[in-house]
């Protein structure tokens, strides 16, 4: 007879999430977790690079941080300094950049750095459910701000600032996707930006800035960088190549003032981010980001005019969406009958995914009946089916959409 | 006039770690972290797997996770289904297995799963820095246990665990490096490891088995991995590539029951490890692998001769060292007056690193007059150079070692 299995379960600490379910493989449709569109994956250049770099420089790999230090490789430090500069009109040395396994591990740096339970902290109310999920684990509370078409509102911003003050509430700092806003896809204009830096300035509180879709605005034009608008300093900026290149390689960044940097670095205690990654993706940007970005853009472009189009058609009046200024995920509006979150779980179980509203906002009336749709990774056609058997599943639990042209369910 | 700097400072939570020094390069003479010997990287072999697997599925990248789901791509889990079974007798699958970014996170994440403040957990008492650090930090109290030249003392082993449970204290596991013991290059005797494995069960304790550098065993043959051994599955078991292949590549694993693995999958919330690395090392490891590692292993142990004859000539009997049965690091003991960690300082200033004991034992006393000198990254050359250069410091600022063979300082 063979001993009883040890039981490590009494062993957990208290508070330690629920267990993973079995990965099962991808379903059909999947328009969740901003994968990438595999035909625009940049891969010869990508195999040129890894070539050309290992060759050159492979036999660092044998150390610990390369040649480079604990911020990451230097020579794609140097080359973040140039794009940083042309795209987001940063100014900053190799020295402000730390080189972070995805912008997540950003997240956490900033948030082990400045945080601490019981904090609070002022989110844009619909934000990307990694950001608000990591600060419900860590016991901060999230003050959320309404969007507009124009991204976060500065006059609820300032109420809020205002309010919390006179509680004895300093924010630890205010989080903002300020450029291809996270679901809701909004640019913030300039003079949003000026202001929402007066504010910060006015109660003392940073800005955290999340600039990781920055590079996916369809007119290829930005307004600069928070952190580059601000003058005394106060921002935390982060960025990553997930969107741009392929989100399997695990390489984002932080830039910040040595302040905080030198405290990141003190708990940034993984040994380096994968350092072949980092090599892979400077030797790749040096002569291929800036053609590959403008195709990238346009190709996604493409599937966002597909998505639209096939919502159109399935859903009709029943799905309503801004269009995004960029980015790779579309913000819809359903009837106010429909649950997403119940959606969601019905259309896992015909194959399709989604991201339902409650999981991306603080407020979870409004999100509701509200959705998010990746539509990078999946192709035209995948796009096309999968929105109309999500339309079949909806009408069949929520009764919506009808038949757009006759006001009665139509066939698919 | 511009405005007062932004000061994060008053932001910061209350037991920070404190600021990181910037990083000013790799000193001359290094004989710390772990690093690998670069002429033993197989590097024609990562070029060939890189063009190999990009070429057939680089397309995947624009995926997170690949097409692999969570735990890992799935070619390098099998491969490590093999390994795992050829070298430390372990029966496993892939769906077993968990693929990490380095074997830190794969310590981050079982403690993350088992541990709270206020815990107990029994260690070596010399024993991987991070290890012991990582502890402290989550204010976990490590009771280390003594080793000798066959490793942990199960005496001792046994007396603590006794007197814990007079205490009312179940310690939440019993971390082990059985293979290679890290500082000390011991490996634990196959009987031995019954009697651990039975004191374990006795107590009802679960083993965590670092197994990192079992690769490097100088004869190619160990006992099998606790968890191979282990009847009834209370033991957790992580492994690396760093010190087999690159430690700039970060890629570790976890092997464990489903129960601590679905635990360890809802805490690692880094959008997977990262991708190239994986697929890299997969690749070559189908085939390389094999006939990489004992060209390596004779490598190192060339490197160890040049090390402990350097020692003998430069230190003579100041230094005293066991033989270790691999890895790529020796533990020397220096007579009395001599602190490791003044030494330390005083050969940094003179462009040579080493780990002063205190750092790699929870046991301060035994270890100030002990250091963990690495050879795997350094030349011949360098290590013969950097020795003479630690000694004539540590004549300097301790008075010894005497010259060997008159008594009176010699010159270098």
């Amino acid at each position: 007879m063979s001993p009883a299995q040890f039981e490590f379960a009494p062993l957990f600490p208290a508070g330690l999430p629920p267990a993973a379910v079995r990965w099962t493989g991808r379903v059909k449709y999947d328009f969740t977790f901003g994968n990438n569109d595999p035909d625009r994956l940049p891969l010869d250049g990508l195999i040129t690079a890894a070539n050309s770099v290992l060759r050159r420089e492979g036999r660092t790999l044998a150390t610990y941080f390369l040649s480079s230090g604990p911020q990451g490789y230097r020579p794609l430090r140097e080359i973040l300094v140039a794009q940083l500069k042309a795209g987001a009109g940063i100014d900053c040395t190799a020295d402000d950049i730390l080189i972070t396994s995805g912008s997540l591990q950003g997240i956490e740096l900033v948030n082990r750095t400045l945080l601490e339970r019981g904090d609070t902290v002022i989110i844009e109310q619909e934000c990307f459910e990694g950001s608000i999920n990591r600060l419900l684990r860590l016991g901060v509370t999230p003050v959320g701000i309404p969007l507009d078409g124009d991204g976060i509102r500065i006059d609820l911003l300032a109420n809020a600032l205002d309010e919390l003050k006179r509680n004895g509430i300093r924010p630890k700092y205010i989080y903002v996707i300020p450029t291809v806003q996270n679901p809701t896809g909004t640019i913030l204009p300039l003079e949003r930006r000026r202001e929402l830096l007066r504010l910060a300035a006015a109660y003392d509180v940073p800005l955290f800035e999340d600039d990781c879709y920055s590079d996916l605005v369809w007119s290829g034009e930005r307004p600069p960088a928070l952190y580059a608008m601000s003058a005394r300093g106060g921002v935390v900026y982060i960025g990553s190549f997930s969107k741009s290149i392929a989100p399997a390689l695990r390489v984002g960044y932080v830039v910040a003032p040595w302040e905080v940097m030198s405290r990141m670095l003190a708990v940034k205690t993984d040994a380096g981010t994968g350092a072949l990654e980092q090599m892979v993706l400077a030797e790749f940007c040096k002569t291929g980001f800036s053609s590959h970005v403008p195709m990238l853009r346009r190709s996604l472009r493409g599937k966002l005019e597909t998505l639209k189009e096939s919502l159109r058609r399935s859903f009709g009046a029943a799905a309503q969406f801004d269009d995004p200024k960029g980015g790779i995920f579309l913000w819809v509006t359903l009837p106010e009958s429909v649950d997403t979150l119940k959606l969601h779980q019905c259309a896992l179980a015909a194959g399709i995914a989604i991201n339902p509203g409650v999981q991306w906002s603080v407020n979870k009336a409004y999100a509701r009946n509200r959705m998010r749709l990746c539509f990078a990774s999946p192709s035209h056609e995948e796009i096309s089916h999968g929105v109309a058997a999500l339309a079949e599943v909806c009408r069949r639990e929520f009764g919506v959409p009808r038949d757009p042209e006759s006001g009665s369910p139509r066939p698919l």
